[in-house]
């Protein structure tokens, strides 16, 4: 298993980690508007496995060309002229790399433009903040396609915008974007430069204590999934642990004395 | 039971099927603002019990009169001076109804105007998409009106609007309409004449392939019901189902050869 | 136990019912922003646990100063130097606070002003109701203190603005206020004077039977936990018991006779 | 739809109710060791969804011939070679039947005899109460013909004897009879006339009020899905209609003047 | 509220803590078979919300007379005619006291013998550990009685042994008891002398570190709500505490000394 | 990754494939009686991880020496002295293997012996089948260690035995054995050599479609985590691509031609 990231087998990513820890996943298959095909998931799944036990404090997903991702192969899978239990193994795959990204407890901040689209905005939900800048607009195009979504969207998606503006986008291949696309929920964030915001965010993300972030980046969404009374439960655990790790001293020390930065409004 | 929509036994509904199997279900008690009594509810169970397998390719609800509907028959209610465990089965009932809607795999199309109110908001909401015009406004009464709503409100329209937003809705009375409505996800579209917008709906998505609306108009609500992880399975072994289908191998054979739409931002 | 507010014993809080029984919380720390300590959680626990079976109508929840809350009381939290199993107590405790708010059965309205923070925020998330005004600003500082929410804001704050934003709030300290903060969810009203506006809700809840608002205030929130289909049955018998309550036929029979006010939009 | 049991239009079941309301259900197609075929689905939907609103006290489900039912009509789904499509909504169907059965609120006794295999223990594990005889045996052997359950046995034959226990019978064909059958739970009796012991067990479970009955075969099997904490405030409603129910007065009554009949081990 | 179970104020029950903090609870209304009245569960909801705070170390809980408890107080319930709502807040309450004992962190092992009827068995069923002795027997005789149960026995008493065998109980009033009632699963030990055993249990437990026990006592029941792979991490937080305390480093010093004893059968 | 299980980098464990598909991962750490370090549990996680995509059609899971497996390795645990965050990613990483095992789709058989207790039962219970011989015995120790379990047994054994019991074996040290072991659960066979016979299993469970035993050892799982009435959905789905599988097709031949194998009663 790869020890550092110059230890990953990459054709259709690349990856980097600087001193800090901040890591940059970019999308590499720009000609294909970076379309995942089976290869692409499979190079998920080995770095999103890796990065939490090498030190990545924060990561930043990136992708070369002018759109993020035109989700998936359709190419590739109108080639392989699939069985359904073969497409059903294809999708396992895709939600082993998107829950290594979800659960792997390091933030990852998605940094987005032009197409996020179908598996591509499966992919951008995956991550834990969504940056989107004017050229970025969001689908999902697979009802038109003959096709459904596999890669979480009906998870994801539907978290974030509601069931009832995910199905009207499988439904009709309603195209958000800009404003409409922050207040639906799609994105955190619009900005001129997507890249930019999402380094400032990773940098910033990175100065919690990591586990602070683990708990973040893990136990929320674990939570989603219980009953809120189990949750409440669940909760004061994680919350046991991290509100008493020694890394905080230093921060809680701080506050005591006055020295922290307080929250203010802007 | 029913073979074709003609067969129907309706006193309170119309159904009409073309050619191209959309399908108009229209609430015809315009003098009682559409309100729901006993017999209405049994029709629309038998109604949607019957369209899916009588060759539905989408549906749009629509009303007689100037409001879409105002709810609970409330008339009959109080003439019935009900038992708790006779208003139970009348609730039971309208779910039967209402769960048809939703999990029948068969695109239902809300077409809203004035009040969608209490129980009306129910049938409204169990809808995939609705459609409001600029006379349409939404409220849950009941409990002004001494009642707790019956037909599924503490589970769609919680989650259209939040369950913080709908307890304000039923604590006070708090009615919605117009571009805050849109916002806050009572209907997913505001438009002049929202009849024409419902079948320009209607008509796209009944383009798409049939099995494709079936899992978006029944799969997406159960992983709604299911923790994360385990709907990331169930939507594996459906995407397996749909994505491998023979009717869409001609639009991924159009998009390889890219003589498909593609998706772009208006 | 206490038999009347009178009999409450305590030091942090206020607590007045008057003959309507509208009833008054307030948080009487100002001077520590009125964190909330070990001690307060308790009183808090005291006070709702016992209102419900004391008349209480609705709950205005205010407090003294110029912020509502600013959360755990930190000074307090680093002084104790806790093991994780002792703060894993407090948690619960917490819980066991803020559940007995939620899902008591009375209407708890939250008058919000200046900081509502960490766990400030998660206090006022467990209110049925909060109103704000425009000095009041949201956030959730933990990330940045080196801790994580132990009441609730995983599962109430996640509940309001949507897993993403709680998560974007976490990693970042991000602030929300005035109608950012309404539009994301965070409260429902926006008001120049909150604590005026919250006490007219209070009224106006005051006036459904109180077993319409036993059932808002308790029900829904159960009805979450649950898949929509069980949820479905379990409406139906809550339903059933509300809506054939006796206190509701003089209600039902002014309807009948078209003396009771309409439903209209503003 | 069918007003009484003789309105039904049927071809391989059945139905026949006497004065008491006692039903009896029929397996008719005994040289097909009563197969499962998509028609007889059809029919469990009819009779199963009209009995409950017929008069129905408690159902006999039983057999003609040696077997109780051998599970799908394998000869009808080789002939028809369905398509995955296809297939799922034959089960979908055989859903509709079995939860009809188990939701339904009137208690369904199955008498078994012979085989109880594949699909025909998934629609004994949908009846209320299993009464064998010495010749009954239990057996999943879908695994060995290429196969998976299609009709519940993941959910409810797990329930009744455990997961564990499911999944081996499922991997190797494992045959459960006679005791070690009651045993791990496949029936709560066993008796030398299984018949004779269903119509003993309807006439005892009739005696009880229908509304107590409706509640315990259908509330119990919703509760068993939601968490603990949400399930007790379900039953607390559901026993809050069925134990104040006026067709029990008279049962208190003879109870606190102790002409009741007490419970007393045998 | 209580400081030391000397301050309970307490008309139905006994309450004993000796010096190693083995508590004895005793129902002590044993002219009414112990049956539980209103008063007795509010003194079932002081005890076991104090306990755990009371440096209880396990609890024997107990009856005076022949009888364990004949469930709910039916002279009671028929006298006070209550109302749907009424019932269902006397059913909230039975859910407080039971789910404080469930939940609360401390084992409580209840000693049985003679009746262990409907409510007396949900009273049994909420303890950890259950012991009877050949008088002993199990019945849920709410449907004969026109009732359904309130208290928890759709939860736990499904838990116990089974949807399906509950189901048979509540519908023809079957009686469990000795050697086949253990193996159903009602109870975990079928001794001679049931309180002599619950003691030497109680004490077992006791010599455990607390906060093992707590976990034992709150964190299992809590899982069993989640999905299996949301309990995973939740369970993973909960090891992280407890197996990292203070109190078990020298039981492991122990054990890597190997002088602690070791697991070996009989 | 590993391509073969020749390229698996095992210190602690032998994995042997035969050429049916056949495949034995053997714990190797006699001398330790199989304790499990976090090394062993690095390892089975790369095992188990690998295995469903090389080619393994059933494993036998079987351990060198007398014990099947101790538990966690407490001396080395003992020597780590872990902070709370630390072995709450030890136990992260546990359930990483065990998640693996119970959900690859390949069917796991453990061949038992000796202790299984703690730890050992935790990966016991994540095998599919388990069968015990007459030197096996099983317990939890845990509490009497001061810990509490972190591999699945709040889940795993719960789910086995009840929850009840598994409550009485943490709280108690409890050890079953033999007959009392299968009865209540905890294997589904016991014989004189365990080897043996999860041999005989394995290669009868190979004679499956590799497609059925994936459903078998997937889906049910999942099915068991969600409401059953989504469960029915998610079933329904399954089976339409497994019954329909090319690979079934002779299986379903040979018994419409009735030259297939009939279910039989020994």
């Amino acid at each position: 298993m790869a020890k550092t990231v110059d230890d990953f087998s990459l054709q259709n990513l690349l990856v980097d980690m600087d001193e800090d820890g901040i890591t940059t996943v970019t999308l590499n298959r720009a000609d294909k508007r970076n379309a995942l095909n089976a290869e692409t998931i499979e190079e998920l799944i080995e770095v999103f496995s890796g990065l939490p036990r090498m030190g990545a404090r924060a990561v930043v997903l990136r992708a070369e060309g002018t759109h993020f991702c035109a989700g998936l192969d359709l190419v590739e899978h109108h080639k392989e002229d699939r069985r359904p239990e073969e497409f059903m193994h294809v999708c396992l795959r895709w939600h082993e790399a998107f829950n290594k990204m979800e659960y792997g407890g390091v933030p990852v901040i998605a940094a987005l433009k032009g197409a996020v689209v179908g598996g591509g905005l499966e992919l951008a939900s995956s991550a834990h903040i969504r940056v989107a800048d004017q050229s970025t607009y969001f689908a999902l195009p697979e009802g038109q396609r003959g096709l459904f979504t596999g890669g979480g969207a009906t998870i994801r998606v539907a978290d974030l915008v509601g069931k009832a503006r995910m199905i009207d986008m499988m439904l009709t291949g309603r195209v958000y974007k800009q404003d409409e696309a922050i207040s639906v929920g799609l994105a955190q964030y619009l900005v001129e430069d997507s890249e930019a915001k999402a380094y400032e965010i990773a940098r910033a993300a990175a100065t919690n204590p990591p586990l602070s972030n683990f708990a973040i980046c893990s136990a929320i969404s674990h939570m989603q999934n219980m009953s809120a009374l189990d949750a409440a439960y669940a909760e004061s655990v994680v919350a046991g642990i991290v509100n008493t790790q020694p890394a905080s001293r230093g921060r809680l020390e701080a506050f005591a004395n006055k020295t922290a930065a307080r929250v203010r409004p802007e």
